[in-house]
């Protein structure tokens, strides 16, 4: 096959070798309906158990407040629809102009729906400033939804404040930490968030998969009603052998965080010193306090689809935007939320490093960037 | 490991040698997010592509009336939910006393927010009968769900009446497949409905995954907005391994459905003949237009519970209920439904045989439950 350089880590990534061996036995011998009482599905269940477990420590949780779910999309329907259904008074949900279409479009829904929502602006590096939400929050506030990193410009966002300030008003706080868990330490209890959505395939799981995150004592009803699984709080035969593949690759990924991360900063280094000693017009997209291994870049008077198709044609997988965004051509939304110029804002591209990538895919993302652009 | 008489296909099945063989290179290098445009993601959108043709053949649909969702209860309160949610006037929604939990459940929840649910009562064969909806539907009627064959009893509904009886109304019409596709012959058109519901773990294919089908020109909102997957209509990076074994374990079933259901019939006869022979005192449940395989039996005097232990510690797979009902010993609501004398009511358990079985598996079976009952 091909060897390509896959520099998009943010859209998915690549399933764990670990992570596979532990689910293949799941996906054949192990078929059970974990919900069945007989000594056939045993194993099925402990392993549920177990994932579940393991989940929970590497987010500062406790099991019982893990809910597995189909991936980030679905965890984030959940909270936003859900946290407006349960609501009698039809109170604002609060939330920012650089979130997930996952967020944003629920939102949008609930919004035809009666329910107000209320779209927060970021500074130019892509932060909710907590005095934002300061001004717009009041006591009809039902929920405010932040990102805790952003999936295009990597920015980190201060979710601490942000949750303390929804909480004084009585509010919920919801993360989107899909980019995050797995790539920063994530503890919802330091965090303070009531929710937190997350999704397998961001963190060398499967893709298909994922977990919200609900603090005991929260109400939320059901955005999939049927059977009793996963506390009667989200029906659906479990996906054992996904389930079970999450579980092991986020410890892994847990486990050797920071040794990736500084490895990742060096790749931004190697990119990003190419770049500038070639004399190239760009400019780094987002805050300093952001996703390792995320470089968010805008060339002046550059195309940034062209420059995505050109890097394909050397092998090279980058991305114009978020992943979900890719059939359309328009500037993104985070993108136009930063106040990126003009003459910048149509050459952005997303390079996103991954614990497989080496200093060598870095310094040839940047030369055929150079050679692309001067060409 | 320990050789398992593997007797409860309605809860979950195996996964195919095939599927899995389809499925495993998207587990591991073809890795890439099927929404992104480079080359690296061709063949995972390919055959993403491939595998919507494969499904829509199977069940006399068009491509682009497959939505990919992650099993069959997401599909179903995709349906239940959104018909209510889309419909400014709150038109009523009827479903039937026997759905699976997916569907009642979801109606339970829309009925919480307003939205006014009809339950029809069925015969004592489980059916629905066409005149029940014919008393029941008005012209304020949204949408009528009621399923292709029932999960417990197996018992085959007449869809193609009840569906022509909502459209007459102006209603739409939802069947919830998930026992059907794969196990007996589903055609959309033939069955004139608008939207159905079917689970990929129940055919051989991957859990957490399934689809939906929506006839082409009906508005449904979506239940997880977001990205741009499944043309806008149900977000979500594509889990195409499960997709691609979900097709290829469809097809195959398709292909062999006529010998296999000979076969299964023969098994159910091996059963039924050992248990009239032994004098047992007992009743078959349901109706004789049901799904291959399916066999759900009310034994006098006893209780489902201890027979599925016993048979347990015999190394044999059955079913007290459906499996979503396991952790309650309850009479099911289907059990409930079809008036089974209370006398048998409590010893009631499902046998549901699949391609794997045997004759061997039936004698066994038969003889357990001989030997159980008439210590």
């Amino acid at each position: 096959m091909k060897r390509w350089i896959y520099a998009d880590n943010a859209a998915t990534t690549k399933l764990d070798v670990d992570a596979f061996a532990a689910m293949e036995p799941f996906l054949i011998e192990q078929y059970g309906n974990a919900s069945q009482p007989y000594a056939f599905s045993r194993l099925v269940k402990k392993c549920i158990v177990e994932a579940r477990e393991i989940i929970a420590t590497c987010i500062g949780a406790e099991p019982d407040e893990i809910y597995f779910t189909s991936g980030g999309s679905e965890s984030d329907n959940w909270v936003i629809k859900e946290a407006a259904f349960s609501d009698g008074f039809k109170r604002t949900t609060i939330t920012s102009q650089i979130e997930h279409h996952a967020v944003l479009n629920a939102c949008a829904a609930i919004g035809r729906l009666g329910y107000p929502v209320a779209y927060l602006p970021v500074s130019d590096e892509g932060v909710v400033q907590p005095e934002y939400l300061a001004q717009h929050i009041d006591n009809n506030t039902r929920l405010v939804s932040v990102m805790l990193a952003n999936n295009e410009i990597g920015t980190i966002e201060p979710v601490e404040e942000l949750a303390k300030i929804a909480h004084a008003h009585g509010a919920l706080f919801h993360t989107d930490a899909v980019q995050a868990v797995g790539h920063i330490p994530v503890d919802v209890k330091t965090l303070g968030v009531d929710m937190l959505s997350a999704s397998a395939h961001k963190f060398n799981g499967m893709k298909g998969s994922g977990f919200l995150y609900v603090r005991k004592g929260v109400e939320l009803c059901s955005l999939v009603d049927g059977g009793a699984q996963e506390y009667g709080k989200r029906a659906g035969t479990e996906n054992v052998a996904a389930i079970v593949a999450m579980a092991i690759a986020l410890r892994k990924n847990c486990k050797r965080m920071e040794a990736i991360t500084r490895r990742l900063h060096r790749l931004e280094q190697v990119v990003l010193k190419r770049l500038s000693s070639s004399g190239i017009d760009y400019r780094r997209n987002g805050s300093s306090n952001c996703l390792p291994g995320n470089i968010n870049l805008s060339f002046r008077g550059v195309a940034g689809e062209m420059l995505l198709h050109r890097l394909d044609l050397k092998g090279i997988c980058i991305s114009t935007g978020s992943a979900c965004d890719s059939v359309n051509t328009r500037v993104s939304h985070v993108i136009e939320a930063i106040r990126v110029p003009s003459e910048y804002a149509k050459g952005t591209i997303r390079i996103s490093f991954g614990a497989d990538n080496t200093e060598e895919d870095a310094e040839a993302i940047a030369n055929a960037l150079i050679s692309i652009i001067q060409k």
